[in-house]
């Protein structure tokens, strides 16, 4: 038999009592979780199963598999209907489910077993819990940086001449890979979608996508329109490479620019813009700093410097500058012109403020933070400026 | 501007007039679909938007992401309300939304914005459907089962003395990529994960994962509990191959067993039942048939043989020995005990029906069928033999 719970005693504490903290200042007495993101968060494994937390109370651990795990509160089901018989009288009035991730037919199943509760959203809740990291969080954050830093190192040997982008990629993924990438690229949303990572040369820079990330491509295949096409990498281009950082079930989110030789001065230009703007961020971003704000710097710097036709796209931008990261890609808080976030400590955020120059390809830098009361500190530190492949 | 509708004019009449038969079968007015596997489905591309099919009258191709698609019917919005605009008057009574896909969220808002449609569930309906392939898809998974099989020919030269179970899988993923895999591996179901494929040796193949796989494994990190473990792979075990098909949208799925000599005496018989087992379903499976006699076939091959212990798992069992695919890995029909699925001709299917042998490891074969009324066609045909690494 093995512990169900992966976590220390203490920091299992410390997230569940988070996380009744929050259900009783919203008024809800249980949340019954069953995201595989959540579900890790609360246990530091992913089973397929159900977490009951009531406001009040032990927590339940409601498993379908694997078999075999055993501790305080497991309990083995086959199917949810069975959550009924455990918890008996106890029947909670407001019980919330992650209605922003879990489908309707799910929500309604699980809706019908708690048939007198009131249902109430755990999901806004949870993103909120998970966006401030505990100390062993940013520790798993940490080694990933430092990982993704070493195979970034090592990216501008990988280049051969005549080398497509995608070829380029494989052996990035590789490389990643056989660093220890877990590869899982974990996002919020069954609408987004992407293969461990994204490296865009040249002009492909400038397709658009479907998806909401910071940059596109067109991609190999319509089936999957994001990402390399499978062009030659030409001189005089730039390619950007933004690939997967999970090593740990928490990721870093890393971009760099990379040149055959060189690149033309506006893309240059734009690229010493992308990190000035990334240190003039990191320095704002304290506790309590409004998430808006720190877009209004990144949006200003770059047209101070002329160059807001290019600023997070061109023919098609991107409305963010930055996002929450952790064991999903997209978590809170989002650096976006409408955003409401308030920045917190031990927030993980990735700045991404980058160009798409016609002719020339995307450039900037990509950056993971934690949000420290001295402003942001940097986890992923591999040499910034463009580099030329050796 | 780029055409929306990417499949030609005919495929794309015989998708949608499918559909709207199954809607007017059903007496639902409307449908509007969202899931990118079905928009991928209606229209030969993934963009963010809905695509929004009446029974009688002509559908709409409502846009968000990306700019510069154009055709007949297509509108670009920012937010969902703004499909109410276009519809008007034209308020289906009852409308079908992919409700065993789609968030109870995103269910709500747009239930909202048809507020006198009575809601029906669009998705078994979608599933049925894509269930049946057309000539085109067919053609489609051909090329994947093709480039599939390549790679896998080539996996014995791959192996190196003293490599663990995860090099091997990094070497084969890039082998995958660069015979053009496009690496995604689309499953329907928010709680299955998997990275690109499965590559398990030895006594790993009897850790139990939380998925719905036929086979487990520990995998590298508790955040994504399955596959390879890190292990080196050693004499007298197996490593069985189970790696992403998906080269066009497509996916074919094909397992093989390899061992660096050879395995034991049980462990090649299972390996042969599996094979013999594939021969017989195939066989057996023409248009009509129902599948759950599939399942039952394999069960009662593998008890003649003594397997029974073995089959579909050790510790931990699968419930199915076969399922369909195509755009997705876990499409209709199910083989398997309680199954009400018949076959139809131009059904894809996988077959796995595999064993986990203490002390060996996992053994049998996995290919991928069309469904003909003479018996399932392979689409997978590399070796089926347990193969030396070279």
């Amino acid at each position: 038999m093995k512990r169900l719970v992966l976590l220390s005693p203490e920091e299992s504490a410390v997230r569940l009592s988070r996380l009744r903290s929050s259900l009783a200042d919203a008024g809800i007495d249980a949340a019954l979780i069953s995201d595989n993101a959540n579900i890790y968060y609360l246990t530091g494994r992913v089973f397929a199963g159900y977490v009951y937390v009531p406001a009040v109370g032990p927590e339940i651990y409601f498993v379908r598999r694997p078999i075999g795990l055993e501790g305080d509160g497991v309990v083995y089901i086959r199917k949810p209907e069975q959550i009924a018989e455990t918890i008996g009288l106890n029947v909670p009035a407001t019980l919330a489910l992650e209605l922003d991730v879990t489908t309707w037919s799910d929500v309604s199943r699980l809706s019908a077993i708690f048939g007198e509760s009131k249902t109430a959203n755990a999901s806004p809740l949870m993103r909120r819990l998970r966006a401030v990291k505990t100390e062993a969080e940013i520790r798993l954050m940490k080694i990933s940086g430092e990982k993704q830093e070493r195979v970034y190192r090592r990216v501008p040997h990988l280049y051969r001449q005549g080398m497509t982008d995608m070829e380029l990629q494989v052996e990035i993924e590789r490389l990643s890979r056989l660093e220890g990438c877990l590869g899982q690229f974990r996002i919020s949303g069954d609408s987004m979608e992407l293969y461990m990572g994204n490296v865009l040369a040249g002009e492909n820079a400038d397709n658009p996508t479907p998806y909401d990330f910071a940059m596109g491509g067109e991609g190999l295949d319509p089936s999957l329109p994001v990402g390399c096409n499978g062009s030659i990498i030409k001189p005089g281009e730039s390619v950007m490479v933004d690939v997967n950082g999970n090593y740990t079930g928490y990721m870093t989110d890393m971009t760099r620019t990379f040149a055959i030789t060189t690149v033309d001065t506006l893309a240059q230009k734009a690229h010493k813009c992308s990190i000035d703007i990334c240190a003039a961020i990191a320095a704002a971003g304290t506790p309590g700093t409004e998430a808006k704000s720190l877009y209004t710097i990144a949006e200003k710097m770059a047209a101070e410097a002329g160059l807001e036709r290019y600023f997070m796209g061109h023919k098609q931008k991107a409305g963010f500058v930055g996002h929450g990261v952790g064991i999903e890609i997209n978590e809170l808080p989002v650096i976006a012109p409408r955003s409401k976030d308030i920045l917190a400590e031990n927030n993980t955020i990735a700045l991404e403020p980058k160009f798409v120059i016609p002719g020339v390809g995307a450039v900037g830098i990509e950056n993971t933070y934690i949000v420290t009361t001295q402003g942001m500190e940097c986890i992923t530190n591999a040499p910034q400026q463009i580099i030329s492949f050796t």
